[in-house]
């Protein structure tokens, strides 16, 4: 076992936008003006997206070679589903988070289909972020008073 | 229901970079040289916790009024074990995504202990991210040549 902690920060800096950092890296997420906020950034479940489509294109570039796909271009359009009633409160029965996840490969490889379908399910397979949604950790909160 | 489609593209753009965009929004995700990228972005297991973060802030935010919580300044710093060795195959046994989460609340408000517990609790069981982690989605996945 070599467990690594990665970390980050969500500060609230006025409104709903939020200053997301990690290690010197940062970027703003926010609401659309519709749901209260400034829209000067995406919202977190469009960021949730973001962070597992990124996490499948590294992984396809990280293991492209061992795989002997020879990977040109790739991108992964996302598509969630939520019920803004549940986290709203309108709809006891309604799922809080996203329903469903669509991800779309577009790969440009010079590789036959089976080579690149047997790849993709790789993938999923191994991306850290997609495990982490689709096999809860453990989660613990605590509480500091500032 | 109101089911509402949220979308997202992650978008290879040399070596391990990663363009995420949605709507108008764009960050650019990468990995640390070490790992092999240029080290330009954070990575997207930290833009998963920073989403995780944000969603609460938001959450906090959205409905501080109608819990009687006078909430002047909010923060949360998240903790995500991983074990590399897990997707990097060299430890069959080990986890893939994050073993486990911490989200550490750091909260400034005229309340006491017990309503600022509370809020927290509505908050976590709120928040879409947190949900989405807890309560896997249904997910599927299109291969598009390109």
């Amino acid at each position: 076992m070599a467990n690594e902690t990665f970390r980050a920060v969500a500060k609230s800096i006025g409104g709903m936008k939020v200053s997301c950092t990690s290690r010197n890296f940062e970027f703003i997420l926010d609401e659309p003006e519709n749901l209260g906020g400034s829209n000067e950034g995406m919202n977190p479940v469009e960021a949730l997206l973001s962070s597992l489509g990124a996490c499948k294109v590294i992984v396809a570039r990280s293991f492209a070679k061992a795989h002997d796909i020879k990977l040109k271009d790739i991108r992964v359009e996302l598509e969630g589903t939520l019920d803004p009633d549940g986290f709203m409160g309108k709809n006891k029965a309604a799922k809080i988070g996203f329903s469903a996840i669509v991800s779309k490969f577009y790969i440009e490889a010079d590789n036959t289909d089976e080579e690149i379908s047997d790849f993709v399910a790789f993938i999923d397979r191994t991306c850290p972020v997609a495990d982490t949604i689709k096999n809860a950790p453990t989660t613990k909160t605590e509480i500091h008073k500032i």
